[in-house]
């Protein structure tokens, strides 16, 4: 199976070091920069994928069309797809890559093949891949995942899951409560303990107590506030798919809420190009931040 | 400093084996049985806890007056406290061994001081404490915690935390986010992972990823469902720790969520006579009980 045209909605972070892994190995990559930043022109520029000017010359120029987005926008990409295929009369494969529940994903899965285009679920656990080596897990899930699968050749980490549409999402879901909600869960307790004057109390009961706090978990703290903006959108998603399955939303919606806290507070507007604060710092602010919420309410 | 009787209301498992250390070192511990389950009486006839038929009977007797019960049982114990006090004239130091926010206990304190008593905050971590050896470290504060520490030369592991009422619960607060807080969201996500089909999915992305879960995580599960039903009212007082620090209170409201459905399984209603099910049985009721949750809704 050959893959000679991926379209790549839209090439961000993510998208474009998908892109730039597939034009490395000579596979052309098409999207449409049409109102997009001068950042992601640039991006685009330096990983060789072409603009081609709108959704509907990427999905007639396309075998495979991703879709790369934050949770908010994943259905509107979907939709105008869906649109394009019935318009164009092309039959890429759609991909949806995104951080989105099993239920929302299994609609936006009917509205494209209501169209008459395949559907794979994707979910991608770690950070961008780069040409040459690194690729995030790529797990996919639906009935037909062979086309999208060939793309493990030029390096992909793509893995099958199983045949239904909401599986890779799933999983997805779960590591998303795993790893972000776990963190939220930390960063708030120990922006507590540092409320109340007793981060030493609990540094000195854990020890009693014999708890090990993960180093990872910790390390990863100040990591999280650049990246909080993004999280919100995947955190409330996931408490859709607790929800959707009889069980309680409200972790993980406060898991969202902590992160929407965090975007409050100068922290998040920190470039990817300054090094992380240290981590006292980070609860420092975060401490500071709560007692003067508190304080106007 | 001499402690030569201790009341203790109400002698539950907790408080029972404090008792029983106590009665052990020779220290005269008293209660008042009125009203308890024949539970209640047998265990603290066999601990040498002595029924002195009333809390006024309690408060004139003692030197140390231990209030151990469940969270929502804290603030009435507190006032029948005060009251006695006022009623009869005995000044016994008053210690809230509660897991209750540290404005709850500060609201006590209160009460307690202004009927004229000495009022120490206490925060327990860990199992009770047995005659000749293990105690849980039991955090105490407030401007005069010496009487209560006096307790420390019978073998338990009494530690002071700071002068300020609310210091001790806070610590116990933060205790219970990390402990129960991020069990309740571990077994969300398996009991997820369960529903979707995909623990196996689960287990080789956390392989593949280099996610290790801690064992001791894993292997606590199995008690929780008998816990459930103490556990609710701590997580809930510790969402108004957090709330009250201006954080969000919805992480650990929906760590009590996740108990509060726990409760209405029959997994809850096991003895601690019973051996703990295996994991996978434990995990499978959760789910299928989610299920037939959702098929209601």
């Amino acid at each position: 199976m050959t893959v000679k045209t991926v379209g790549i909605i839209s090439p961000g972070d993510m998208g474009a070091a998908i892109g730039h892994v597939l034009t490395h190995a000579r596979v052309a990559v098409v999207t449409s920069l049409t109102g997009r930043s001068d950042l992601t022109r640039r991006r685009a520029e330096r990983t060789g994928i072409r603009d081609v000017g709108s959704v509907d010359a990427v999905v007639a120029a396309s075998d495979l069309v991703l879709s790369v987005v934050v949770p908010a926008e994943a259905a509107q990409v979907a939709g105008q797809v869906a649109e394009s295929v019935l318009r164009t009369g092309a039959r890429p494969v759609f991909v949806d890559c995104n951080a989105i529940a099993p239920q929302t994903v299994r609609t936006l899965g009917e509205r494209i093949n209501a169209a008459g285009a395949t559907f794979v679920d994707v979910g991608m656990m770690g950070g961008p891949p780069r040409p040459g080596g690194g690729s995030p897990r790529i797990y996919c899930s639906g009935p037909d995942t062979s086309l999208f699968e060939s793309l493990r050749q030029y390096g992909l980490d793509v893995r099958r899951v199983g045949p239904e549409i909401g599986q890779a999402s799933g999983l997805k879901m779960l590591h998303s409560a795993t790893t972000k909600g776990t963190r939220a869960l930390w960063i708030e307790l120990l922006v507590a303990a540092r409320a109340m004057g007793l981060s030493a109390a609990l540094a000195e009961e854990f020890a009693a107590g014999g708890i090990q706090v993960k180093q990872e978990l910790i390390d990863n703290i100040p990591h999280e506030p650049r990246r909080a903006h993004r999280m919100i959108g995947e955190l409330e998603e996931t408490a859709l798919t607790f929800q959707g399955l009889g069980l309680t939303p409200k972790m993980l919606e406060g898991a969202a809420d902590m992160h929407r806290f965090i975007c409050t507070t100068p922290l998040a507007e920190q470039t990817s190009q300054e090094p992380d604060p240290p981590l006292e710092a980070v609860l420092d602010t975060l401490a500071a931040h709560a007692r003067s919420t508190r304080a106007r309410d």
